[in-house]
């Protein structure tokens, strides 16, 4: 078990593959059911009874931007406080008990959730539960715990982050991009706050949003949804619902009317990039249509080696060593759209993004052609049908929507609302949006070439 | 009455000028009083016997930077709010007195305090106390009362900032600079935030923080500190001490690892303009000796037209139609330095930003002269000799300091830390802070300057 802190770029990926995976054969196997335990704990069953093996998460609706002011990285804090004693296991029981039926474990943070998961085998479910049930609500937080914790958290902090010249510099973009909404603070926090935290931060935040009634039970796997049922309520159903939440409405981002740029120049980069990004809406707050059509821009834009800035700039002018786009989708707030490349030989950078911009132009003005716009929707479907061992890809396509505002209906009509994005619509998308006078870039430089 | 909403640039005149003034004639008439009412509200008296005024202030402890997430702007609504019916006086009654006797009025908030004041006869002291006491609790809030307000906080906001485009592209540097403490939100507040301003979220804020034991009061003028004791006790006095506060402790700045720059181009523009800003600490933050050391730097390199930045680019070398700099100590938290300069005639901004950042190397790299050290601590001291009418300046003086964390003695004591000051401590700040790879710099630009 290592706890991992995720930000936005690495649960882009849980997000856009999970949500390809959707009508994968898995779900053939039967209909996802969901339902609510008495204690207001949701659960989604995913029956998939290719292989004897099951998925188990579980999903706290709390993430980094639901923090309080100050108090950054407690939420991520937790992914790793979680693997401590309680007072009824020892810390590392949990762990053990995993590793000696052979599955895994693991946990991961982002802005709007925290999440827990074990693969095993079916025989085990049970008692994977009993564990993460325990540790809802039974921690034993002592200054000693939180002491030693911490200096791991700040140690990771100082790896991760403070350790690679990327990482400081999307820190920066991300806080110059985000002026308001809590995602421009760090996943993992920041040094001088993480520093601070004490356990009387860590016993509040583990008694407000630690609680059934604000987490979602995933299960996926060769397992029978009564059974599944049945077993949740011996488990998690005995853990007491906590006070209500109050609904996550968090400070919204004012209209951007700046091109800005954040510049990293460091002696230890050797090839530079650029990243240009814009605020746009997430599944959770565009109008219907719109999250859509951003989805398919960024796959023709810059989505796979088939896309236009692979085809144009890598392949064909052979300028750049990559190039793409993405757009994150699943989260309850306004999200980013981003373009990115990197020059190859001795292309210099500044040429590299002028080309980028070039297709975004071309794109706000022709728009994409009807055959381009069907590929792209085909490179969904068929990612579909080829899907195989997605079963924690289908987890975490439900645990993360439910965690982010939407249902499981969302999750289940999403390739037919896919199906129905127009070229208009994509265009429309594109000149809304992409506007690189309200963009916000980031530079990676190397020392020396500092004035390219 | 016009209320008004000051941001980190206003309130920069108010707090140089006023330390400026500190030992000024009016100061001779008798010693400063500062002591503490029964319900903890700190009083201030400054004797000055030269005419027949008095200056009535009260601050606030609170500023937008003090706001709760996502109610950005409800610090300044107050200075709006407090205008209005009260238990004993209908809305506009308090002005009316006031005009009546000949006096004046006027508040203001900034990110650290909010603060009334009146300029009135001394035999009108004792009323204005009455006003000021009664509004302080005794506010009627209704429904009405907050939608009417609300509606002319934001068209404040649309006429001051929204239709100006160096306030628009201010609001984004400024959270551009800063990205964690709360000096990154405006003082006016965000327009999606103000919008939704309630009456209990305006109730909550009042009851919080409009308490004399988070109140300051100053009074300059032609008056007896002891009379003002008995008046004040009489007054404001009467009112019952609040619930004590949280210690002022905000969300403070990460370190700064890259350089950032904001672009506003717009048709509006006809001269662009550059400024560049850092992070330094205040006179409350800073260590013993480097925010006078500041001080001295900001009036040096760019302060008047006597300053190196005046002379060199606009005088010497012709080709700015202005450039200077200034320090913002009298913040709570960390705060500002910022130079900047507009082009004159066909200059190009490149080259005038290139001819700051110059003079910024040289006194990085060759510091000051004595000579010209001493010159820039004559030119205060000066500015004390012959100051006159600072009446509200002194009031402010303190005012400030002490709602930023200083005492009456750091004000009194101010001009002996400025004569300190060495010509090594005033290149050390300046090679500590002004780092150009640490910068934020902000680039308004007419639209067809746009490659500038």
């Amino acid at each position: 078990m290592t706890p991992t802190g995720i930000g936005l770029r690495a649960t882009l990926l849980v997000g856009t593959l999970a949500l390809a995976a959707v009508p994968a054969r898995a779900t053939d196997d039967g209909a996802v059911k969901d339902f609510l335990l008495d204690n207001g704990m949701e659960v989604v069953v995913i029956p998939d009874h290719r292989a004897p093996i099951v998925t188990h998460m579980v999903w706290y609706k709390i993430g980094s931007a639901d923090e309080p002011p100050g108090k950054s990285g407690i939420a991520h804090f937790f992914e790793h406080l979680m693997f401590k004693a309680t007072t009824n296991h020892a810390a590392g029981e949990f762990d053990r008990a995993v590793a000696e039926i052979g599955g895994s474990n693991n946990a991961f943070t982002s802005y709007d959730y925290t999440a827990f998961h074990e693969t095993v085998p079916p025989s085990a479910l049970e008692e994977m539960m009993g564990f993460e049930a325990d540790r809802m609500r039974n921690l034993i937080l002592t200054d000693d715990v939180i002491k030693t914790e911490r200096d791991v958290i700040l140690e990771e902090r100082r790896s991760r982050i403070d350790s690679n010249p990327q990482a400081v510099l999307d820190e920066e973009v991300d806080a110059t991009l985000w002026q308001n909404q809590p995602y421009r603070i760090p996943v993992i926090g920041w040094m001088q706050e993480m520093e601070q935290l004490n356990r009387p931060d860590a016993k509040a935040f583990y008694d407000a949003y630690y609680r059934p009634n604000n987490a979602v039970l995933v299960v996926a796997g060769d397992v029978d949804p009564d059974a599944v049922k049945a077993m949740a309520e011996r488990t998690y159903g005995k853990v007491a619902r906590g006070p209500d939440l109050r609904p996550r409405i968090r400070p919204v981002e004012p209209e951007q009317n700046t091109k800005r740029t954040v510049t990293l120049t460091d002696a230890r980069v050797s090839v530079p990039n650029f990243s240009t990004q814009w605020v746009v809406p997430s599944y959770h707050t565009a109008r219907p249509g719109e999250a859509e059509a951003l989805d398919l821009l960024a796959e023709i834009l810059g989505g796979d080696n088939r896309s236009r800035l692979y085809q144009e700039l890598v392949v064909k002018q052979g300028i750049a060593s990559e190039a793409g786009a993405f757009f994150q989708g699943t989260m309850l707030d306004a999200t980013n759209f981003t373009v990115y490349g990197a020059p190859r030989g001795d292309t210099k950078l500044a040429d590299v993004e002028a080309a980028v911009d070039a297709e975004i132009a071309r794109i706000v003005k022709d728009g994409v052609s009807d055959d381009e716009l069907e590929r792209a929707k085909t490179r969904y479907v068929r990612s579909m049908i080829f899907a195989r061992d997605k079963q924690d890809d289908m987890a975490n396509m439900y645990g993360s929507t439910l965690a982010t505002g939407g249902n499981v209906k969302d999750v289940q009509e999403w390739p037919d609302r896919i199906r129905k994005v127009t070229a208009d619509e994509v265009k429309a998308v594109a000149a809304r949006y992409l506007v690189l006078d309200r963009s916000t870039t980031g530079y990676l430089l190397p020392q020396q070439q500092a004035g390219n």
